[in-house]
């Protein structure tokens, strides 16, 4: 059975908050026995990964560059491919759901290309322009609407 | 000399009015000697190539799919890049400014990642999610920006 | 009507007898009113760019990198793609037809995409590597050939 | 520590001989801890996944079009590119070094990639299209040549 990814998409900054909440989502993926897909790079991205990786989960980043050391330590699989910003579309492109946290230009791009393509997106302190956006309360809250999206 | 190409990004569905402007925008960017690029397809992207053929200008259309046949009948030259909406970046990448007109959520992608890439971008009735968005009056206020921007 | 591109292919290095054979390939291409599309750089690439000017033909030139003064003075159209040598299958898909001229690793690319994806191939002095291509015996046979495959 | 991938390519069709010599190479992977990327279809894609699964291994599947249930049953993470022949250069890009099979045109558009972009090609009953290709005699000289150009 094909393992279901879920992408986790938010700011490349640190910002303790917004990492809280990415460390759980993060968490939460991997006790749900998912896979976390996301840019590979630092904040929302490294956070998630680590929360993912403290519960043993797998992670997958979708790097923008061609060095595949450039992953933050807790992504077990980079994909390096040298497509800058292009490879956000990669990442909703391979993500059944969606879990936007915060975020700025990169991860309203993210939100736009997923809303355009019809892949549904989860978001959690995140750009407010689409009531197509499903908005969760917490991590628990989008894991589990992530959850009852992929029907499992 | 390289010529300049300003892209024009807005919605694919029909809009008398936004296509209106489009067609101006189109029209101000042939008369100034410039090179149109869009997404080829309907709505802003037609109406934008019309109003530049009209002036006699040219006109390059980044097709999301595999047949050129795709592009309106104002596109003289049709890329078809297959790469579905990720052609969308192809358009920020190729042109110098971006001039957004109206939109929904491919155009956004567009206006995020030109915001992301520190490409110029300067809107007409369109998103409202970013300061750095340079808003203009109407056409012939979007085109003289985009000179000033392009410094010619 | 859809102008139709011919995409010509070949080593990124000078080479005088290719460069000659680019040359000549790119002004028939202007001659018979076509639009020529390569990789916007040095070598073939730019030999058959000038050809084309030349004889007041248009070029587009698809570039790897973001700076569109990449791009050799003949030029016209200058498609910054930043997707480096995956920009090598969007000059193939850009393409109704093929003329591969010379080339080393990054032309073999080309033609086995070309090939893949059934779009026609017309070599001179190419990679011997599968019947499919059509080999010409110069420019005017190319050209020729290519106008055929087109149907014009 | 950033997990190495090896990439297996070739052809998508079924052909015992290669298959068999593609499960042993997903074999041998596995059994030296590292994770096998390719393109997550049939033939050599398929068999060399199973081969790796079959000693409890990683395998990554870089696919062409929207829908991870696209990939074949050995794959535990599909990422679903919609990129058409274009993932054939993010499978190049994401893998340390290419162990190449048998193979078509496809294939051929890998081993050239790679060899444009300097990273190392091993062969096995492959395209003989240049000396870079490092040949090997089988499944356990081409893993043993791999995991001496990673250094590991």
């Amino acid at each position: 059975m094909v393992k279901t990814l879920i992408g986790v998409v938010g700011s490349g900054l640190e910002d303790p908050e917004l990492d809280a909440i990415a460390f759980e989502v993060g968490a939460l993926i991997a006790r749900e026995g998912k896979v976390l897909v996301n840019g590979g790079l630092g904040g929302v991205m490294k956070a998630s990964a680590r929360g993912c990786k403290d519960k043993g989960g797998t992670t997958i980043g979708i790097l923008p560059g061609l060095d595949p050391e450039e992953a933050n330590p807790y992504i077990d699989i980079p994909i390096a491919t040298g497509l800058g910003e292009m490879r956000n579309l990669i990442i909703v492109r391979a993500a059944s759901v969606l879990i936007a946290i915060g975020g700025s230009y990169g991860t309203l791009s993210e939100i736009a290309l997923a809303l355009k393509t019809s892949k549904p997106v989860i978001g959690i302190n995140t750009w407010d322009i689409s009531p197509q956006i499903i908005k969760a309360a917490g991590p628990a809250d989008a894991v589990k609407t992530a959850l009852g999206i992929i029907g499992t």
